[in-house]
């Protein structure tokens, strides 16, 4: 809870969330907690061979960290780079392929000064919420960061619709990020969803359980007629969460590091 | 089946359960054991890394036992704390955090004198049922123990529509506990499920079959006119497996002791 | 193929299933297999904690060896004993328990002089069958065996709408080999299935892609009208698939003897 | 993607798919491949117990290499047979047995020089589309490459409704690959489906996301009213995903590898 409050512009959002991310002194740590995001999104089947996850440099708040282009599951500390946030190309690229999709990120924090981690996934259970007209919306407390119906990033508004549904260009990112507008979680028709937070650890939090709401909600449809948490209910269970995400990150350390 | 009958005053359940959990003549191996349910109901996807499970105190049964606020997967017997039922508090806290629901416990084992063991968890399955109007029922007979229609805690009714869902005090202990009354499970609306019984070992049981029932339930309804358990086949079947639970422990901790 | 023919009745059905289970010259290897087979079924998640699986003794044809009562994936060698058909009652218990449902294999071996081996398993995607109006039929090549309707068995219908549900006389073994008739695979309504066939190997393989028709089934019946193999269909793909049986034994072998 | 053109007939097809299997001087390597994707498909759930993928000999056009009739999780390099794609026989059989249904394979290579290697599987999610009237189609864009509604082979057109459903002709080769036609993938009634393409790491790519995307139009379609991808979007995002092919087969080769 007592960390160096080395990002002033992101005071607010930092005071809330109790992660040790951006507790740490150094910077070999936020990378080695990067990767291990990675490993994590990749062990709980958020991400499959694609999907990335950043973090705003704790060094300097303009520039962000994401592994080169490749399989979360495989990322090790050695595989991060560092990114402009202006201009989402590599500080130095140290010859190395960067994602297609760096833009999703530059595109967040350019947008969200309280942001400090983004995760963009394919998860698939959340996949069907955004092809159809039915909105992914809170069933459980577990998700109730998800506040209300989730918006849905529809690329053909701003691409048409003849591309490969990549955000791959600051044009496209930009765009993304309008629709995220303040909320926590976007999906994206045809691809996948993206969810921030003020801490790396709440953002894999969140991730991880928007896969599950849609499990939850697909099913609880198919019942009838679901209760879904009241606005009242999301904003209380959301407040209450950011002090529970690091249970959930010790248990899932504990299965990617033993293995 | 032959155990020093420590607790009197439920003495009636306990003739009828067949765990070893209470045979044993020390402390040491109730805490092993309640460290084992903890690592099984993790295992077998029964809780993610919230939920958790406690025992009636072996020495004092006005007193229960309960890990620490921790992910259960991770659990040792060094973790477990001592609660007073009258109160939700620690004997001793050791300097440790308690689980914000820890009145969950308290409050179910004051109203059913006949109970040793709870087990509070977010089974997915279950979730769907705590938010439509169907009933979970007991659809084959290893769910038996649900007997008929499975009562749904709703919080709202004590607490008003903008609470964080969390039973955090004992009026909300006591109004889940009125809500499961003399029932082996209760639903807990948007948020997950209690299971209830006489030993450790019957009450994983039953919340392990309550997530096997809810699925099987859910694929049923889809084909359409599902025949439930009648009550005589639930209190029938009821009886025949208490004697069997201890097979399926037997299969579930080699499974986590082997790993 | 060419194995000592020691069960003259059963001839005409051994001729057709190509096992090694009773080519061995040893009983030593016979229950080596049996064993293999509980573990197999564990592991492919055909059964949980519950459910068996016998093979008709190859030195005795009016015997069947069974394990004592345990959970499948524990079962070694050491732990299966040799029953009557005749009476159900084990040849000498060694002080074990046996199954309540024991009466299952007995009532079917009596009614079928053609099998050898038999499967009872609570597998999760059958149940819904077993308690709806829809049935179960064969909907890829892989369960050609099922041929047509998969008969259901009603234990109300002998026994009351009071009973356990369990299969624990031989009343109910016998009324549950009339329901099985000279089908391959009977459903047990609020409770499981069991599958039958000449020799071991294919009596697991029986077992574990009925769960797998059911699974496909469920799902093709929402997208509607789903075509259904033929019965000359049914009939041709049963007979091929015999000599393939030992292609699936073999890789489960392996998963279980790796781990 | 600078490899040795000893294919010149398929150079077309070549140019577009960057893999290394045909970059490889030596044909050892390519055994190594195909023995890897063996594994790969059983361990990613493709195939289970059945199911087979080739490749087109580097040596000679004219030939492809399957491995012996096995499940592919045990195949390594020493079980691998080169066949004619004339006549589907093996050049040297060494004694083992031949897949019943390889006359899949030498149908599709007939009729499509582009191609290089062909998976054949009965993935689970991939059949209730094949027995319904549903087109199976492309929802997300990792499965781009199904361009638009799926192909579906029906045996009974080509050898009426009392076959075993398996492809084991050169007639039933032939029509399979006339049903395939143009397309990356297509579906085979009761049976299962095939995946084909210019490369072995792009084959075991569409065979996986085949099975992806079929989980996620069935949970679209009971949402409602889905919306797919576009023919131009289709088109675009299957050029690029060539390219990322190989992240894929990075970590899929990594998990069988480690175990």
């Amino acid at each position: 809870m007592d960390r160096p409050l080395f990002l002033v512009s992101t005071l607010a959002a930092l005071t809330a969330v109790g992660s040790p991310v951006f507790a740490a002194d150094t910077f070999a740590v936020t990378l080695d907690e990067l990767a291990l995001a990675n490993r994590i999104l990749a062990h709980e089947n958020v991400v499959d061979g694609f999907g990335h996850v950043s973090v705003r440099d704790p060094r300097d708040a303009t520039r962000y960290l994401l592994a080169r282009s490749m399989a979360p599951a495989l990322v090790t500390s050695a595989d991060i780079l560092t990114y402009s946030i202006a201009t989402d190309e590599p500080i130095d690229a140290q010859g190395r392929v960067s994602y297609l999709e760096r833009f999703i990120h530059g595109g967040i924090y350019r947008s969200r000064p309280d942001l400090n981690a983004v995760v963009h996934s394919h998860t698939q259970s959340v996949i069907p919420f955004g092809v159809s007209q039915v909105p992914l919306r809170p069933i459980f407390h577990m998700a109730a960061f998800l506040g209300g119906d989730v918006p849905i990033f529809e690329i053909r508004a701003t691409a048409g619709d003849a591309t490969n549904l990549l955000v791959s260009s600051q044009i496209l990112g930009d765009a993304l990020a309008r629709t995220l507008g303040a909320a926590n979680v976007a999906l994206m028709r045809g691809h996948g969803m993206v969810a921030v937070a003020g801490t790396l650890h709440e953002a894999v939090f969140r991730a991880y359980y928007t896969g599950r709401d849609a499990e939850i909600e697909s099913e609880a449809l198919r019942l009838g007629n679901p209760i879904f948490l009241s606005p009242g209910e999301a904003k209380a269970a959301t407040a209450t969460q950011a002090g529970l995400v690091d249970r959930s990150w010790a248990l899932w350390k504990n299965a990617v590091t033993q293995h």
